[in-house]
């Protein structure tokens, strides 16, 4: 690469680029790890991005109507420190830069949203930022649509590697946005040819552009380090309808003697090697300094958006001062008062009525009364909508005829549609849901993952939730997929009993602020269980005492969703021989880990036998069992040991002994 | 569709196919569930591959060299049963086919592998059978080059439906297979515009044919009811050097009022469509009855290939003992003899040399004994080979130009290298391993769970498995994956204390026959922990004492993996305070339950208190704490209670309180 020509042809925009590109020599040879190459490759199309087009006011990072800007290759975490400590976000203080990849600093090794201010996401598994971006382009043309232009009007903006293009999430995302037409979401192909094996070529060789077109994008090909073709691309890229492809061809580790080669793709730490460099590309300062004009023509950058935000909120201010409020409270993600006194309301009538519906099809009944009051939910399935019961009467299906539409069809691309709800939740303003099988959490993994890490408050809805699902046999079935998400952190993984239990886990699945819900629904039908009315959310204590013992108390007996119904008929059998029995539900472990002793002692006391009935594998339940004044010679299990097998429900149940027979001899066994 | 035009073109031919349609038809009526419409839009094409072109046997399934059939769309699994059945595999009775869905019967809902044969893989989460296929089609390559067009000299056919080609692993598998120019691989893609949720277009609009040639493809596309079409496609198919797509338009649910929608897709169970629809097909015979001429035709073809494999048992019997042996051997998943000598003497080595390395390196250092001694090996990573240590200096690296090379760079593709493995153990005769970063493991889930679900002993390899990876911070460190993966069923979970551990461990994996396994192995040296030489295999126990009390043993520290390190450094700080204290070192919680009692005892006895260490969430640690003689109250774990952090990882294991000072803490506050 022929560094002087470049810096000739366009000297202040090169030492704009050049600012970035030895803060990250400085910052990964201080921290003695990190990734130079990305960052020193991008470093042109990430300066005519921030200077001519990305809508920003480095003084108000939360700015509603800002664009965004993703970096999916999240390894190159230093280009974004370096745009926004030279932009002047207060919080990237060059001493962040400094400890960079140190405990305690907002420099994580890779994004980390929540840490500072500008990063929009977390990124670093590959594809993620691609497919959060589709989420993020989708809350834009929904709210758009919502709230009017003069409010939303803004575009998403993401830099993707090889090795997001190279991950299968890319094509569900891909194939989405391609489908929808999210003209605004501009994507950039580092195009640099590495990878950490070696060159590309290695394990690919497809054509990008060809793939790209051949799901509706708009695509170019440009030089990555010519800031004319850059800025040109843009341009055309904001006035297309489609989706648009920027193929950035690029030098990974510009300038160095590691350019060109995945050593580059590394932590470039040699003083000869960043001395060198820095000749190159005729940088005489010191480390981390950057010269008083360089960086103000950043700072300036930085604050160039300064008026568009001062007049959006001059026009937020003349809307309605109901719109206001509205707009207000789904970018704070609260719940709408009504809420509270809807769920309510349908916790009486079924407790009255007592239907006996499988859960997801309560689930459906909750949503049908509030997704009339949230307008902000936005929900979907990977192509189970008749089967996760996730679509409602009032909702409209999204599409580039209905942007309006709050539902997506969002076909086989059950890791898309998680890493999509993630974009959504973080773009704020959208409260996103979206539904597949239970067995196929596997599929989203790696995005429910992020929603945990980030604590975005995105509900999962995983319907056929055991072997209850029957035929479709042992790879449909769910065995180990609760004590999966029971083991991630940051995760409410409810599992309701009936439809009351499923309208409290709705209601807090969206006044979560923070932490990302599953609810784990039967397919097949359950009676109610609750059926006396409390205004008192009973999910909420994670667990409670659902039916007493009659007889002196000498069980417990704990389940949870659909395995409810069979402990109360063990409850039975066993009181009618004078055992008294409790049953204890618990829909919410995590929940009921957060009550204190006090509360937990008196659902769990010492003493009587203990029964876990669950069809799952029982890892994790001894916590319940033997934990919490439990004790071994006291306690059981009854559930799965195995996966599960194909026939119909009932005879599964029998086939494993789940039943109410198997946990009563279980009790038994145990007194 | 003009059945009638059909019909009167091709009458044996319709027949034939009609045959498929009907069994399925009636298996789902009786069942009451399944999926009619993808076997009655794909009968003319599975009709035409299994006439013309497969080469199989039905009285021999196990021929080492028959063509292999992939049925990745597996919902439509009455296809591939009524093809087996028609063609007379001696386990596909008519009344599998009648007790289709039923609890044990092999007719699965969807087929499983080790069922029935002649199902080659377990289908169903779509897209897995299209991945596995680039495994089965990798094997044959690899093989054809090892032992000789002689012997290994077939074809790889797939059927894919929409769900498959939208689920982002495909991407990942055609990827894989256009670099690779594997021509020996052919997919029909169910060209039928129908998914659940109603037709493609409602959240896809990707040119398919388009995409595929951009990954290097041949691609034609067809009329998929047309015989002559279909045949004359597969001639094509079979002669390039790319791999194969062929687009075959269809109908879903053909001849049926509910043909061409999403509804046909599901069970049709109407009496009076099944009538009206075997009226159309001209087919009037009762349920299940399939014409005495029609069955024949059918099991002529189930004949075809006889001679075609006594020729091959010829050539067999023709190669040198030597080279029989050696393929037998390979294809019976049997580890050679010389396997065993060569771990002792790799042990004894370590325990003498006692060097200081990652258990990353330790397996590069077993590996490098092991593959040579194993040709049927095949390793490869998620471009992660350095980090990963997979590659050995034997092996090559397979490509095109050098199909000997035992060793793939998978590129940035975790679920389709996973699937790949999966694909390869299948196709029999390869061993297959592949690494990535342990977090990772929630991209490959998809087909981890297929893996233990099928019994495959693939081997994976999962590198830098806490938070000991250090700075690249919470996205890379895997917290809760030891507890995903402990809950899964029928998986060996490694985490090997050191180079003798590790040892041992590939050990196990590699002669495990229907069990896959995971090595989770750590970024950071650790010291050796077995200085002491034991010819036996003590990985294989489990868990074992690795160091003694040697004051009255008030204590017992269990720990897996680098956190052993840390055990024994706790141990002497508590023997120096004559607090005798075991260390019982875990690598395979899953090899310890299968202990029997007096061994798990001897281990773990009642009494002293007890603490575990792992750099992970402690969720199903009371498993050991607390059961197996523990007690409340009298048990601690040292670990994580949160996603990590970015920062070196010494400083990380001490922000997070996992040290020998804590641990020592822990058993005195409990004493």
């Amino acid at each position: 690469m022929d560094i002087a020509a470049l810096r000739k042809a366009h000297p202040e925009h090169w030492m704009r680029a050049a600012a970035i590109r030895t803060l990250t020599l400085d910052a990964v040879a201080a921290a003695n790890s990190g990734h130079s190459g990305m960052p020193m490759g991008m470093a042109d199309v990430a300066t005519v991005l921030f200077e001519k087009h990305l809508k920003f006011d480095a003084s108000a990072p939360q700015w509603p109507d800002r664009d965004r800007f993703i970096l999916s290759a999240g390894h190159g975490s230093m280009l974004i420190y370096s745009l926004l400590h030279l932009t002047g976000y207060a919080d990237m203080t060059l001493k962040q830069i400094k400890d960079f990849r140190q405990m305690g600093a907002i420099t994580a090794g890779h994004p980390e949203y929540g840490h500072a201010t500008g990063v929009e996401t977390t990124t670093g598994p590959l594809g993620q930022g691609l497919a959060n971006s589709v989420g993020f382009a989708i809350a834009e043309e929904n709210q758009r649509a919502r709230f009017g232009k003069k409010l939303v009007d803004h575009y998403t903006y993401c830099i993707a590697g090889d090795g997001c293009l190279m991950e299968g999430i890319s094509q569900e995302a891909i194939g989405l946005a391609g489908r929808h037409e999210l003209g605004r979401l501009i994507v950039f192909w580092d195009n640099n040819n590495i990878t950490i094996d070696g060159t590309v070529e290695l394990s690919d060789r497809t054509d990008q552009a060809q793939r790209f077109k051949a799901s509706g994008w708009h695509v170019q090909e440009i030089d990555g380090h010519d800031p004319e073709q850059i800025d040109a691309a843009i341009e055309k890229a904001k006035k297309t309808r489609k989706p648009s492809m920027i193929a950035c061809k690029t030098h990974i580790a510009l300038g160095s003697s590691a350019q060109d080669t995945s050593k580059g793709h590394g932590a470039l730490t040699s003083d000869d090697l960043i001395r060198d460099t820095k000749a190159a590309y005729g940088w005489s300062y010191g480390p981390f300094e950057v010269p008083a004009d360089v960086k103000s023509q950043w700072e300036a950058i930085g604050k160039r958006g300064a008026a568009d935000r001062e007049s959006w909120e001059g026009r937020l201010s003349e809307v309605s001062g109901s719109k206001q409020k509205e707009f207000a409270r789904c970018y704070a993600g609260d719940a709408p008062k009504k809420l509270s006194a809807t769920i309510k309301a349908l916790k009486k009538q079924i407790s009255e009525t007592k239907p006996k519906v499988a859960t997801r099809k309560a689930s459906e009944i909750a949503l049908e009364v509030i997704n009339p009051i949230m307008q902000e939910t936005f929900g979907g399935s990977a192509d189970l909508t008749g089967s996760n019961n996730t679509l409602t009467t009032d909702m409209g299906v999204f599409s580039p005829e209905n942007r309006k539409g709050r539902y997506m069809y969002y076909g086989i691309r059950e890791h898309g549609m998680a890493a999509a709800m993630n974009g959504m939740a973080l773009h704020g303003g959208t409260k996103a849901y979206g539904g597949t099988f239970m067995c196929f959490t596997d599929y989203a993994r790696g995005a429910m993952r992020l929603s945990a890490l980030m604590g975005v408050p995105v509900t999962y809805v995983m319907t056929h939730d055991s072997i209850g699902l029957g035929e479709d046999g042992p790879t449909h079935q769910p065995v180990e997929h609760l004590a999966m998400l029971r083991a991630t952190p940051n995760t409410n993984v409810f599992r309701p009993a009936d439809a009351v239990e499923t309208a409290e886990a709705w209601e807090l699945a969206l006044t979560s602020k923070s932490t990302p819900s599953v609810l784990a629904l039967s397919r097949q039908n359950l009676p109610t269980v609750r059926t006396d009315h409390t205004l008192k959310n009973q999910t909420a204590m994670g667990a409670y005492v659902l039916a007493e013992a009659e007889s002196k108390r000498q069980a417990i007996i704990m389940a949870t969703g659909s395995e409810v119904e069979i402990a109360l008929a063990a409850r039975e059998l066993l009181e009618a021989e004078g055992i008294g029995t409790r049953v204890v539900s618990m829909p919410c472990w995590e929940l009921f880990e957060a009550q204190d002793e006090k509360y937990r002692r008196k659902v769990l006391p010492a003493g009587p036998v203990r029964v876990a009935v669950e069809a799952a594998i029982g890892f994790g339940w001894d916590k319940w069992l033997l934990g919490e004044r439990g004790k071994t010679g006291k306690a059981g299990f009854v559930g799965m040991e195995s996966f599960g097998a194909s026939a119909p429900a009932d005879e599964l149940y029998a086939h494993f002994g789940i039943t109410a027979q198997g946990v009563a001899d279980k009790v038994k066994s145990l007194l």
